[in-house]
Parts: structure tokens; C-alpha cells; sequence
């Protein structure tokens, strides 16, 4: 079981918006530690999440919510990470969280305060802290923007979800693609080195171009007829 | 030089969420197409990114900045990959997108409307899409939490984004390499509908591929060579 857990929020739409990305990522375990009021404003940001705020639960303290869910790791989040408050604890990236984290238990991934983020104590019951690598000139995210980035780099280590796009073509089919044109470009006569250079670069191109197999296989059709009518030197 | 395009936002305030994400991320260069009013609450939320917006750029439409701009790669994103309105082009991972990309050149992420998206037209306007791998309930995203996530995809690879990448090929030399693959696809002999067809998938891999000038020489040679070669039917 995952957890969200939001400590005093200061602002209604911030609910929302948080419950909106919580369901872009599968997560619906909203938890509000003494909110403000939840208003119109939290269910309009929400759009379709609006279940996830109707659903959450509310505690007083964050101490209180960690016992009584059985929390076995507590995840703080914090756009500060140096801050010299909590040297005793080191910070990791969403991305190492993601590798390392176990998700046999409950886990609860804990945002702060849209103004001062969450409080040495607070941070101190948690197990990991997880801070985005940001620009160095601004470091402080808006701290729903911060939950999207980190619920994303969960999902996505997941590998449950793939995008809906077309079929992309397989390593097989760009495969067969670069061994025709090593046909026809041998045709041309270059000198060995040319030869060699030209095949690679046609190479590079098919594997950085993400190419569906729909277009490997009219791309394949050309080149067959190239390779055809080409003449060689 | 990155931009980051929003096409007619409907809300003040989402203005200044993208203008304080992209900061997060070392961009600074705002477009907006055909926005709403600028308003205190999109300074407001912009925190202290509120210089981002004063200093955007107000087009009135895509296609006018995409050529004012000199745009070497148009990066559209979308929460509806799939969509049968657009299944000539294959939609990208932010993380494959950050992995092939070419900071060299002019390049432009694209974001569309709170409410629709982008339209198709501004969709074939561009050279890439990027999609977000969300969860199969609820797929589509805030539109800033999105932006927040592909800039997080990008800035982790690049670390700051260096430019000293190698040149990326101009549109000019991307232009000149499928106008000679149209001459070749032209003596193949197919009936037109399939020449237009194989002139297309040409074209839309070499604009996707983020090709360098270097490799684009090679491959021009290439293909002259083979364009002489090749005999009419």
C-alpha cells in the first residue's frame, strides 16, 4: 500500500491538483494531516480525481497518521536537501528511490508545506528523504509539481504502463533496413573507410529515429528497389 | 537555445506554474500563443520566476514562431498518444526523448490548451511527440505537471543542458537530404500514391532523427552517389 501524505496544506487547489496526479500515476491513498478547509477550489483541481479527495483520510499530526497505518517506510520529501538542519540525513534522487524502495509494505511518501516544507521533527520520523536535482539558481518547486515528478520516476521503474503509441519497429526490422543499404552503399565504389563511415551514419540515424514498423516496412520497400536498380561501379 | 511554447492558456495562473517549473529547470525562454490576459495571478504563481514571464514572447499563432524562430526541432507533447487522429507519427518516452536529443540547435517544447491539447494541424507542425507514461484510469495530466516532468527528464540527462554538443543538422541541410531521396523515390516507379507515401516516411525520419551536420554531409553524399547510380524505370 502507498500513501500520500500532504502536511498542512495551506491551499485548497493544491489539494486537487496533488489528488489529479496522484491518479495519473494509480496512486488513491490521499492522507491530509491538519488541512486547511477542503473547498470547491480542492474538487475543481482534481478534475477526475475528485474520488481521491473524497476519500482521504485526515489525521492531527504526522506521528499519529505513521502509527496507526503501520507505516514501514516513511519517504520525506524536501527541495533542500543541503540545508545544514539535517546533515544527519542524506537525501536521494526520485530516480535512486525508485531502484531501492520495497513495495511489500506501507509505504508513505510525505510532502510538506507549501511554504516552509516539513519540520526538522517531522523529517527526523522518516526513514529516506528524496530531493529533485534542480537548477541551482531556483531549487524550490512548487511542492504538487514535486509530487509529479516523484510519483512519476515510481510508475515508471514499474514498467505496468507502457505508452499507447504505434508499434515501434523492431530491432529485427531495423536490422533488416541497415543490411540493405550496406548493399547498396558498397555499390558506390567508396574507398573502404568511406564505405565503413557511410554505413554507420545511416546506422545511427534508423536507431535514433524511433520508427514505427509501419515505416521500416515502406522505408524497407524503397531501399529493396533502390538496391535493385542501383548499378554498381 | 530551448523554448517552451504554450499554446493559448486559458489560466492566468498556469502561466506562472510553467514559467516557476521551468526556472526549476535552468529554461527561461517563454512563448505564448494566443494567451489569455497576463494577470497578477500569473506573476503571483510564478514565485521567483516572475522574470520568465515578464520576458516571454507573445505569438499569435505556432506556425508564425516556428518560422520566426528558425526551430530546428519541434517537440509537440501530448496526454493522448494514441489517438487515432495521429497515427502517422510515433509518440516518445520523456526519457527517450532526453536520450536523443541534440542540444545544439534551436529547439522547441511544445505545450497545448488546459482543455484540447494541441490541434492536429499544430501537432504536423512538428518533428517529435512525447508522451507520458501515465496510469490506464486516468491518463491525462495538468498540463504544468507534464511540463514539470519532461523538463525533470531532460535537465537529469543533460545535467544543464551543455551546448557544446556537436552541430545539429540546419533545416536547409535536412531539406537538401530529402529532396534528393524524392528524386531517387521518383525513378522507383511506383504509382504516385506510393511515392508520396515513401517520400514521407523518408522525410519524417530524417526530421526525427536528430541528425548532426557531419552525419548529414555523409548520408548527402551518400545519396547523391546513389541518385547517379540509380537507373529510371
Amino acid at each position: 500500500m502507498i500513501y500520500v501524505v500532504f502536511v498542512e496544506p495551506e491551499s485548497p487547489g493544491n489539494i486537487g491538483f496533488l489528488a489529479r496526479t496522484m491518479k495519473n500515476f494509480g496512486l488513491t491513498n490521499l492522507v491530509l494531516i491538519n488541512p486547511c478547509e477542503l473547498k470547491n477550489e480542492s474538487y475543481y483541481q482534481a478534475m477526475h480525481a475528485r474520488d481521491v479527495v473524497s476519500n482521504c483520510e485526515i489525521y492531527e499530526t504526522l506521528e499519529e497518521f505513521l502509527e496507526k497505518a503501520n507505516i514501514s517506510t516513511a519517504v520525506a520529501t524536501t527541495g533542500n536537501a543541503g540545508g545544514s538542519y539535517n546533515i544527519s540525513k542524506i537525501a536521494v534522487t526520485p530516480e535512486t528511490l525508485s531502484d531501492s524502495i520495497n513495495y511489500g509494505g506501507n509505504i508513505c511518501l510525505i510532502f510538506g508545506r507549501e511554504g516552509n516544507g516539513l519540520s526538522n521533527q517531522e523529517i527526523a520520523l522518516c526513514d529516506v528523504i528524496v530531493s529533485i536535482p534542480t537548477h541551482e539558481e531556483y531549487q524550490i518547486m512548487n511542492v504538487t509539481h514535486a509530487a509529479a515528478i516523484i510519483f512519476y520516476e515510481l510508475f515508471k521503474k514499474e514498467k505496468s504502463y507502457p505508452v499507447d503509441t504505434l508499434e515501434p519497429a523492431s530491432a529485427q526490422e531495423k536490422k533488416s533496413l541497415t543490411a540493405i543499404m550496406d548493399e547498396i552503399i558498397v555499390k558506390l565504389g567508396y574507398p573502404e573507410h568511406k564505405t565503413k563511415n557511410a554505413q554507420l551514419v545511416f546506422d545511427r540515424i534508423i536507431q535514433r529515429a524511433f520508427i514505427t514498423g509501419r515505416e521500416a516496412h515502406t522505408l524497407k520497400g524503397t531501399l529493396r528497389r533502390i538496391n535493385l536498380r542501383t548499378k554498381e561501379k
